[in-house]
């Protein structure tokens, strides 16, 4: 089963990563460019098969090890 | 309109990032984790409004800064 994890700051956390991302495309011509966000995507292929399993797995691997939960907010996905 | 942009390194590409997170996965006792690949989501807020446009304005953007398209892919998905 696979699982997609996204990790983005949470909202009041300053994103100095997206805002130069912001800044560099503003430099490319790209003006309609309000606010952007950097964050990561994690993509594992897990053993277990039962969904309500994978996604308890895939909570736990994030309090631990994916996201900093003091300034990060993470979302899971199954496919 | 938002736009989110899922940019992950090309199928075959070696991913150590990845890697790194896998073995530190199975270090904290997560057994059934087979593989990892992590890449970048990055959240557009675009001006634009026509979704066509807002399309073909994102792919500039990836073509021209937010991918290195020699070995990561992109994906699109507006909201």
């Amino acid at each position: 089963m696979k699982a997609r994890v996204h990790v983005m700051l949470k909202t009041g956390v300053l994103d100095p990563q997206g805002e130069a991302v912001r800044h560099a495309l503003g430099a490319l011509g790209f003006d309609g460019v309000e606010a952007v966000r950097q964050g990561k995507v994690i993509e594992l292929d897990l053993a277990e098969t039962d969904p309500a399993k994978a996604e308890a797995e895939v909570k736990a691997m994030c309090e631990k090890l994916l996201a900093n939960t003091v300034i990060e907010r993470y979302e899971i996905a199954l496919d």
